[in-house]
């Protein structure tokens, strides 16, 4: 029986407080503003500390939908899981992917198969000497297991694709962590960064089964053998809690969209993004009656300094942080294979796939 | 009868300064020092006007092949080719690639078909005034031909790169133009290496038919159209003239290698390195017996300020520039299709190929 | 007769979206909504084409001053100047300046001289191939005016600072103006900032009679001992007028403030800071009664390459913009002079001051 | 008795590899190559992991140099300590200043008091895992000391400018310490090169009594109370030792120069830069007969995020690291109070003065 349809809207951006093709899209009576659930946008700004695009996007946002659902701004971003992950690099195109779910009265016929779910949970705040460390892998855990549940997925093979918004350490958290007498993980804001993305990939691995024995502190950006293949997560100052947003294949879902996913083993694994996009019937033969929606990937600088054996020098540029690098050069790659830079590539890959590669998540549209 | 044999040699580079590659080839007589024709580098600098990796990499080659060469340092650097191109955005892994070239007394047996064949030639040098404008477009043209001549090459369906050095304005260059009374192209740095690699491509497809009007200064950086399709410009500091390098296939080469090219349309133009690959017998269903040894090719943002219809950032991001995105971008794409970052990928492909694309051109051992 | 009052109000803010300490003073009544004419702030982008943080702090002020002033926020934009100059390099703190004009009933009592006044005015909408060119300099000639009689200003020699926010071209810009048959000034965004500004502060001038010649459109960015001493222009992509702010002194005013000028030579001129200190009554031996409210200054990387006669390297920078470098450097040497971080020093002193220098004013508060 | 006398040269550089100031004066005997004790410079590099200009700066000099002595460009670098300073941001102008010193076999008449003198000393080679650790600091202590007594100086009171050129971590060195075993103080090269500077600044603090209480390794980077008012630490990719080399004035010195210095609290301190030039004379009303040779000075961003308790935005600017923030701030600083922008000021200033400040030292030279 499908209970529930989830919408997938790609909106290409021509700024960060650009709101025009959401609005547009509510005004003609395509999008219910009342069922969206979650934005996921590519916005231009250097996806580092001080990167305000991100927040300047959400505020925009939030600023326009609040009419149209009766409440204020604060409470839009309260009620929709907004996850701006900074830096078009390259290729790379600023968009916004808007996802809607809503319940179906009667299940549509000619449905065959799983299709596109979406579900949500977020756990409580965090204190500053919690990011990166156990507390915030076991609480990311139990959303994740909350937000499978949301979204009527119960075996992990059905979840391609692991969304999480996290919070990062800034001078006055640090400082407010001294002073109750605790040492935070990092000082540094940029460094914490990864910390926070890092703990909250691992907790994914662990409510999905990837990872098994216990992980400790000291795991988190060191054991990079241990990792989520399909977890994407980004830092954001905005918050001190995680969101986490699960999307997968449900039977309850009648939706027309399919999501599949593969991992990228480095970063120019061209054969595992050919391979994500032939799980939902795309790639060089594509299925009759499919379109690409969107791709979702991560990207990093493979922390030991090489791509197949062969020296890269991201992580020993002063001037370009290597996120950027990442991002750049797997957007490039990504974009050639789709044919398009409008895709969500983001920075960071800690315990997000194998070290210096990441997930690759793929959506189609049937037709 | 083939008369003169090419070598081909890619090395990876611990830095700007190591030299310690080439040296262990000479030590073990792999690469007769005196054979060496050119020199094709990718240096980790920034790719622009401050970019002193490049001079350094010249330094630390000609200064240890000047005992070698029986030369001084400064003889070396007239002697031999060296391009740098400066920039491993992302994935991209520094390098060299050496090119020797010797005469060869009997005709190797077995060998059929034309093989890789390089020519040499030089233009006088260049008033700074004259800089991006037709003295440097015509001079250039005439400078292919001879190279064309050197390589054995009397086709020009034979030529597949032809790399140029080029000059660049600098405060001073610019002051002593006005100092005559003459106003130089630009009076931006940065912007005369665009006016000098458009001028010297433009040059490029003069003397290979591949434009026939007439071309006029107002042209350079402004018709698009105007473009070859096989030129690669590199414009540094530390020359007035322009030195190039004919790379193609010649029935008179008894070499090992074989190039051929195809011509991004635009940045993500997966199927464009495809082709280069498959025309020298490589790609997915690769010609047993023969391996990749490098791809060179151009990159750029579009002028136009889009890839296939959608936004990109490149050209107004403050913090960044667009050759280092450019270079980002078209080097993570290759790298994937080619299995390795260690290629050539430079920047600024003005009228390397149409706007927002480039030449990629690729050789191939046989074995 | 003192008819006209303005306030001055420097607020400290904790990133472009932060309107706390405005709207605190709103509540608190020390700022009466209805008053504030303009808002001069630093705000912590990189000062570039893609800065956003100007945008969104505009944003952010117009949407918290909307209800207070029972307009839209697209309203509040229109009435009140925002004039955000991003970067804050080096010691520069983000923050606002508000200033406020009342009229007055009665004249107060025992105020003598004349004090701060300020003026505004706007040109009409410049075509993009206006921009750079004689017919931006002439209309915001005309706009200076008359922002001084709005200031009850009659002599030029009582205008220290004119600060005007004008446009840039975008790429969409260039290609409006390219599909009317007409070339812009430039096709780059970054060198359209440049242009914007200089004709702007040319503009100013023209209006206070510091350059007597006619300005043809070669001399915008070539003639730099055509220039202004008061004038501070800032180009951002959210307009394409001039509005023009006129900051002086007045006996129609009956402020508390004063504010007086120098120019600074070059980028390093201690001696012009400490003498705009000293026109208000600060310095080394301030008079009693007196502090310092802020200074707003002009940076720029002198265009010919060097200072006092020897070598800067920021114009051919590649990783760093000019006029990051400019504003980090310039604002040390203030920030030390002044004693304070919190000071307003823009970027791009395109004849605004002499070649590499720039106007520097001051505004005491008695008390 | 004075025995020895030291000489200073500034030289202005046209770029990192320009020796040609330097070469002038060895052919027209004002500088005899056998006296060049060691050479501080300030290259164009970005000052980071990645700024090649240092090391190109050092081997252009070696191989200059070589033929001059009769040495290998090896054996050069071993004799002469190069200390070269990426990062001329700003007005900061590129230059090298050289040390020089001779026997002098009788002592001149008519000097009175103590004049310039220089000594230097070398630590052992540290392992990667030792570097921003007490066997840094402790090494670092008794080369200050050794290099102490080479100078002809006694009491730690004379001692105004220990200069200390120091390793940094690459991947290879942290993988070399793992392989051991063993965990280095950072995984980071950027990070690393702070622990270094850090560590050989403790060092110099403990060798002049600057503290007295025990420093173990958590007090790095940590306890920014404990630091050295003259330490001047540099890292650098070329060498795993330290080298050190100790500025003060003794009466064993018949040199012509005098060196004094102050503090800057915080990266505004202007008073103290004033009181560096007047402890040797010079500021505002210089003595006669004296003329400013150079400024030694370090920055860095105040790690707290304030100044004089204004937020600054160095330590959270993805886009530029807060070395050349800090670098081009304080040099704006600097170079306005001393009318040059050719003075030496160095990032990355841990434990080098109080937390935000950093020494700043002053060479007049007497006539």
């Amino acid at each position: 029986m499908r209970t529930t349809s989830v919408g997938v809207f790609k909106l290409a951006t021509r700024g960060p407080g650009d709101v025009s093709g959401l609005m547009d899209l509510i005004v003609s009576g395509a999008i219910n503003p009342a069922s969206i659930l979650a934005v996921l946008g590519k916005t231009e700004g250097n996806g580092g500390v001080n990167d305000f695009t991100r927040e300047y996007a959400v505020a925009a946002l939030s600023t326009a939908l609040a009419p149209k659902l009766g409440l204020t701004p604060h409470e839009v971003e309260q009620r929709i899981a907004f996850v701006m992950s900074g830096g078009t690099e390259g290729v790379l195109s600023p968009h916004i992917t808007v996802f809607t779910r809503r319940q179906v009265e009667t299940s549509p016929k000619g449905i065959s198969g799983k299709r596109l779910s979406i579900g949500m949970a977020q756990t409580r705040d965090f204190l500053p000497e919690e990011l990166g460390r156990s507390a915030q892998i076991a609480e990311t855990a139990k959303a994740v297991k909350a937000a499978m549940a949301d979204a009527g997925i119960t075996d992990p093979i059905d979840v391609h694709f692991v969304q999480i918004k996290c919070p990062l350490l800034t001078s006055e958290r640090v400082e407010a962590a001294a002073a109750r007498g605790n040492k935070t993980a990092t000082i540094s804001s940029y460094s914490s960064m990864a910390y926070s993305r890092g703990a909250s990939a691992l907790g994914v691995a662990v409510a999905l089964g990837e990872v098994t024995s216990d992980i400790c502190d000291e795991d988190v950006l060191r054991r990079y053998d241990l990792f989520s293949k399909v977890a994407s997560t980004s830092s954001g100052i905005e918050l001190m809690h995680n969101v986490v947003i699960v999307l997968g294949n449900s039977e309850t879902s009648a939706s027309a969209f399919e999501i599949g996913h593969a991992v990228m083993n480095d970063a120019i694994d061209a054969a595992a993004v050919v391979s994500a996009l032939q799980s939902v019937g795309l790639g060089a033969n594509p299925q009759p009656g499919r379109e690409l929606v969107n791709i979702f990937a991560k990207a990093e600088a493979s922390p030991d300094g090489s791509v197949r054996g062969f020296r890269h020098t991201m992580l020993e540029d002063t001037d370009i942080s290597s996120t950027r690098h990442a991002r750049a050069a797997v957007g490039g790659l990504i974009a050639g294979l789709a044919g398009t830079g409008v895709v969500y590539v983001s920075g960071g890959a800690e315990h997000q796939g194998p070290a210096g590669g990441g997930p690759v998540a793929a959506i189609s549209r049937l037709f």
